[in-house]
């Protein structure tokens, strides 16, 4: 068994909070009143389906970066007609953007983060925003030792700055920190860092049997859920 | 009575923890088993005295930015020799400058916070770095919502990026935001960028008697305690 990391870093859509439904049902809650009656789960499909492109303009270094709640209004923005919502309201689009800041973890997170704390440092490593993140934490009771990820290094994962300024902001050398994450795109980055890896099965992210219920890289633990974390770090 | 904020931004050092008798008990317990017998309070107040000097370096633009830790250590680098400690090797300077990451905060402090964190979004806005906040945190059992601050703006205080660049990462305008320090001239310096500002009283940081008991600026409130802020905000 390697060494125990001193730090857990987290991805988060996905792999902490279910996005897909909680984009649906507070789309729903925001343009159901309004009139809307659309395919509330298509329409998070649409707008998470716009995400890697709208990064990789800043990853390819084509626009400035912009943190992800700019990101996320370009990317409805580019939605919106698709759905018959071109004429949607500033109001509204902000209350829109604002659903990805009240999504709901998934059913072992809550706990499970708290199980880790006495283990190591956590923080989320993630693309999303500071804000963004610290209102997560808040609406699911969640005790990050700092936010780290896509605003603190001013770059977008898989980019190796994110994981590597997530390392030093700790103090710690890589090889001393975790990346956690349903996605093996994200560990596989975080490993060629040299950060240890584990995965996370999150099979229903898309849709019910949609997600990646095993890792399809070489990681340091793979797990079903966070106590499983936990009690292979007390071993 | 104003506004109440939305987030709450600390000073650290002085205002939440006591720098100068922690500086002391951790100087002793690293350099006392070695033989040493120092005035370990006028220890503590020479290395603190070299922090504004230290800093003002990078805010003048002379040195580039770097964290509060490699400041502390060639502050350290700086007094050692006074105290006769110039031959000091490696190991022992790391774990002096370890010492600003155990100190106590001041006792009305951990519950303080946790009464303060139902009214507002709470973040350290110290010259601290990350690490430093993340473990003084850990060490004080306090929840922040996000650690703010010198290290994510990239430069020091009073310097109006590091008040503004906090607001920013929040999301929230200046006026929204309020400065929470024992020193005038941090909360001087916030008003200057639009944040409301609390004066917390810590007559006692250099020493019985010595910091300021009272504002020496206009404030939107001024307490003796967190608990007291807790109870303006519920107001």
């Amino acid at each position: 068994m390697p060494a125990k990391p001193k730090a857990l870093f987290f991805d988060v859509f996905g792999t902490l909070v279910d996005w897909r439904s909680g984009v649906a049902r507070e789309a729903r809650a925001v343009l159901g009143p309004k009139g809307f009656d659309l395919d509330w789960s298509a329409f998070a499909d649409a707008w998470r389906g716009e995400y890697q492109p709208g990064m990789e303009e800043i990853r390819a270094g084509r626009q400035a970066f912009a943190r992800l709640d700019v990101v996320h209004r370009r990317n409805l923005e580019r939605i919106l007609p698709r759905f018959g919502l071109e004429q949607t309201e500033e109001a509204t689009r902000q209350a829109l953007i604002h659903a990805w800041h009240k999504l709901d973890a998934w059913p072992d997170v809550t706990a499970g983060l708290a199980g880790l704390r006495p283990h190591a440092l956590l923080a989320p490593v993630s693309n999303g925003n500071i804000s963004l993140m610290a209102d997560l934490a808040r609406h699911n009771g969640i005790w990050w030792d700092a936010i780290l990820g896509a605003e603190v290094a001013g770059d977008y994962k898989p980019k190796p700055r994110v994981y590597l300024a997530s390392c030093e902001a700790f103090d710690l050398p890589p090889e001393a920190c975790m990346m956690v994450a349903a996605h093996s795109a994200d560990l596989a980055a975080a490993a060629r860092c040299g950060l240890m890896t584990a995965h996370v099965a999150r099979p229903d992210e898309h849709g019910a049997s949609t997600g990646e219920a095993a890792p399809k890289v070489p990681v340091d633990v793979a797990v079903k859920e966070l106590g499983e974390l936990a009690r292979w770090l007390g071993a």
